[in-house]
């Protein structure tokens, strides 16, 4: 399941432009560093403005596209999704943690700013995603029961329920040995839950029905699995050069990794089966969804 | 402006009924720890129900009241501004902040979960605190509207322009010698910001008007700051025991604290100040507001 030279332009093309619309907005409400708390802004910024892909916040943009929203209208909502990430990535590489030096070709945030700075960057962030999507910046063309309740399951997605959940059986099963049940836990949670809450984020934000509303969840669940074995693969396959940090590392220090589990064939198997099927949950969607359909190939074909 | 043998009779029924309202309450939004992440939902649970004074909760129904709104109808944010409390001090704690063992009379949460869990339980609360504010534990009765507003007013002051802008300034200081400035804003943003978005918070809610709000917010800077001031002076001269921490800490570690600026006379004096104009600022409110008057002069008869 290859991507046609056609379609991987089209995806490309689509990528750029909404990255670059995710860039500008998150440097919009983002303002330079002053005051007595400049080193902590600074912080927030470094990892922030670090060079990710901004996957979260294209998928909760799409979403809101997919049932016929402007992207724009949810584009406070879609960076908080990056602030989360960007969040839980600064607490993840903390020597209490994962012990990280390396992040995108960079030196990790505790690094460059000292522990207590990153964790509180860190804190930082996750609080202001909060006040984002509660901001001026909101538009007044989403209803505020639909924003509510955006912010109900990006917050589950996000804690003790979620992604929190996940990196604690993550830190908890490292070094102590591979188990189906316990990864499938940890991808689902660690990674899945804030993938699966970007594109249902969006779609709620866009006026979804309900039944529209499950089957992107269902597909964000399919495309957030496979994105996180496509990580493990990278992080045995890939190059450390593109990947920008330590390729290898998760096998160093005893990680529970799907290809660790089931070996890569079958981890592959399970990445191709789980995009194909994400693909044919959106055939009741029109063409406005066709981003949906890109990213989710998109998946198995990154390289980092 | 020592309180009356009457009116401490009343503040000591009003304070003990809301603690047992918010107890109850957060015993009933967290269920039992179970499955793969028991070992987090405990830790989140263990510093959660340390035996905390619920002030910022107490705070919040008080603000709601205030402006005749029954107490019970903001409960779920009431008792998401102590999730946010908690993960503050499970953070503040840590060896790569403050450092500290013991606290409310029990171990820190790093010394009984490790620093890993402890991490992730902060996160852990500061996430659910925004899962429960969209909850459907939110009572019909409290408009779409005044609660988004509610909630941005508490992400701001918890966040960088708030309490975790003042965390990092509290850190970078130690040490580095006193000076009135950074005190004043250390102190205003660490605990004022919190304290003042629990009274703002429920106000909000609770239906207040612009007038009222922003009368409340300025009783909440007051009643922050000299919290914050008696904090100081407590570690001074209070008891470890009656604390439930080590007492003399603040010197010890060479922290930026009033009296140490000013002095304990002075600081005094000012804690005075700030009660009696932030019981003044509250004229144009009636009986209902009681409470908020017995709070302030509480902070300063408080012994822990």
């Amino acid at each position: 399941m290859k991507i046609s030279h056609e379609t991987f332009g089209e995806l490309k093309t689509y990528l750029a432009e909404k990255k670059e619309m995710v860039e500008t907005a998150l440097h919009r409400y983002f303002p330079e560093p002053e005051g007595l708390i400049s080193d902590l802004t600074e912080a927030m910024r470094y990892s922030l403005f670090a060079g990710g892909k901004r996957l979260r916040p294209i998928l909760c943009v799409a979403g809101a596209e997919a049932v016929g929203c402007p992207g724009e209208d949810v584009l406070p909502v879609a960076c908080a999704m990056e602030l989360i990430h960007t969040y839980s990535l600064i607490h993840d590489d903390l020597p209490l943690m994962d012990d990280d030096d390396f992040r995108r070709g960079k030196p990790t945030n505790h690094k460059v700013f000292g522990e207590a700075i990153a964790l509180l960057a860190g804190d930082g962030l996750l609080t202001e995603a909060f006040s984002l999507m509660t901001s001026s910046h909101i538009s007044p063309r989403i209803p505020h029961k639909a924003l509510l309740r955006a912010i109900h399951l990006i917050s589950r997605a996000a804690g003790h329920e979620g992604m929190v959940g996940g990196q604690t059986v993550d830190i908890q099963w490292e070094g102590r040995g591979a188990n189906p049940e316990v990864v499938h836990f940890m991808h689902t949670h660690k990674t899945g839950a804030l993938i699966t809450a970007s594109v249902a984020s969006g779609a709620v934000m866009g006026g979804a029905g309900e039944s529209q509303i499950q089957t992107l969840v269902s597909y964000g669940e399919k495309i957030g699995l496979a994105f996180q074995i496509s990580d493990d693969i990278l992080d045995i396959e890939g190059d450390s050069e593109t990947m920008g940090k330590q390729t290898g590392a998760d096998q160093g220090k005893g990680k529970t990794t799907y290809p660790a589990v089931l070996g890569l064939e079958e981890s592959r198997k399970i990445q191709s089966d789980l995009v194909q099927t994400a693909i044919q949950d959106l055939q009741g969607f029109d063409r406005r969804a066709e981003p949906l359909r890109w990213i989710a190939r998109y998946i198995i074909e990154r390289k980092k």
